[in-house]
């Protein structure tokens, strides 16, 4: 009879999540697991922060290496959640005192991060994560719970990924309220390359160059550069970590866009039109909100750990599905 | 007695408003003043855009001459709302019609309306102006009323600007709720092309680049690539109209932009970093910000007419002052 149907609740089988790192995003994430009954508990390396967190009645600390131990104690996924320049000495020590918990992380960039870790703890076992969600703001004040509501979280589907902890890392998103999209490390680093750190570059050039132009430029300055600009905003740091750790994919995407704004000023100069640059982009808008105001396509027909599951998932994820579990 | 002071309102010098073009800023200008129970009527070229703007309550045609005799009937301040493109034969039928009025434009260029206005109605009344407002969407359907509110508009200031055709046009900018600001036609072209202008043209440059990379990219696009191309949705011929024809100031921006790039492209290949375009791009975004969210300074101490008055408008406003009245 229905009434006597179990339902499990898809997020049981998540181990405790140890988050280092309680910025904007690791924060967040902190937040979520542990409002909806999860446990989970943080590191950071400032005290203050660590202080700020606990305060807020969540399990924070400072000490690395104690954190890491209550991680080996208890068998949890470890979510790297520091700028990628920073991961190394992270990584370093837990392959010492954690060398066999899951690792995740919630860097921009996979395959730098996927190298450091593969160099630095060659047994350790890891799956990448990326959450495609942030505010201009950082720090532990600026952590929301709602932030990954609704938002991609990208899982990295190599074909020797292991089942078992896809599962975990991909729970782990659908845990914290997002959609989970299955990418190769290098095609997930080329696509954020072009809608992600193009953004940061082009907006900075356009804040840069229309506020030299004068006060009264500024004053003037209405929606169209308050948008365009929005992103340069964000902290020098962690807009130059990311766009710096993705060096290959960016200077492809950056070179072509180079390309198109300079085919696009000899037209208007030898034209007087900016037809192709202005229906481009115009086209390219039209797709992209056609595809965010579409309901999302769930992946379906694929059973993770069966014969071929990676491949058929980024196949599908390559079309736009998203992995709801 | 306080009590007994006549306050008078300041727009009951304005003469009835006749809008020509009820796209979104014709039509919005339209509703606004008439709402506010100031006499305003329009033409469009369209019968059904007129049709519906009557079906709304408002006074509207889609017979020019007719709009234009009783134009001149009222002595109406008479307001161009088309794109540039279209404007010659329209202040061709004006100079022939309704010579004596004082004309003005909501166009996002000053230099190349003021050349076509001389030149086509050699002895008009012209003062140009421009709201910096807008939506990507338009026509008649996308008309706010309050569209206005708080938005910034520019009126030509120029040394020989008759005082009060400059009342005149700064007074329905005040009643449609915008500031008012005070600039030079080629120095308002300059700072739009920095602003308005550029903002497109990255947009367009960075959309089509994202687009053309994946599905995969377009689904893990997020607010960066969402908020940095907006604009590029906007209609392509009123993007493509406002920038061709303000191509000299275009051209020095763009051109600017795409050295900044080049270098930025050369730093992360040769240097690996990005820092010179993120740093100056946070300080632009962060300049912008300050004077966004401080509270606007009005210009003082200079009376409208009185010896110099233009250029002392002017130099206020290039500090980032509006006239309020």
């Amino acid at each position: 009879m229905w009434e006597s149907v179990e339902v499990t609740d898809p997020t049981s089988a998540l181990p405790p999540v140890c988050v280092l790192g309680l910025g904007l995003i690791g924060g967040s994430l902190l937040r979520v697991l542990h409002d909806a009954g999860h446990d989970a508990f943080g590191y950071n390396r400032s005290t203050q922060t660590a202080q700020d967190a606990v305060g807020d009645g969540y399990s924070a600390s400072s000490d690395l290496d104690e954190t890491l131990r209550r991680a080996a104690d208890v068998d949890a996924l470890v979510v790297l959640a520091t700028p990628v320049t920073t991961i190394e000495p992270l990584v370093a020590r837990v392959a010492e005192l954690a060398p066999t918990v899951l690792l995740t992380d919630v860097i921009s960039v996979k395959q730098e991060v996927t190298e450091i870790v593969r160099r630095v703890h060659p047994g350790g076992r890891y799956v990448g994560g990326h959450p495609m969600a942030g505010t201009s703001r950082s720090g532990w004040a600026a952590t929301d719970p709602t932030l990954f509501g609704g938002a991609m979280w990208m899982v990295t589907t190599e074909d020797t990924t292991p089942a078992d902890d896809w599962l975990t890392v991909a729970t782990m998103a659908r845990a914290a309220g997002a959609s989970v999209v299955p990418a190769a490390p290098d095609a997930h680093d080329r696509a954020v390359a072009a809608i992600s750190h193009l953004p940061h570059l082009t907006a900075a050039a356009t804040a840069a160059v229309g506020a030299a132009e004068s006060g009264l430029a500024l004053r003037l300055a209405a929606g169209s550069f308050r948008d365009g600009t929005r992103v340069a905003g964000s902290a020098p740091a962690l807009q130059r970590a990311m766009v710096e750790a993705n060096r290959i994919a960016v200077l492809n995407v950056l070179s072509e866009t180079i390309d198109r704004l300079i085919a696009a000023r000899d037209d208007l100069r030898d034209k007087g039109n900016v037809e192709i640059l202005i229906d481009d982009g115009h086209r390219a808008r039209r797709a992209y909100e056609a595809m965010a105001e579409s309901d999302v396509q769930p992946i379906t027909g694929v059973t993770v750990g069966a014969e071929g599951w990676q491949s058929e998932l980024r196949r599908q994820a390559h079309a736009g599905r998203v992995w709801v579990g």
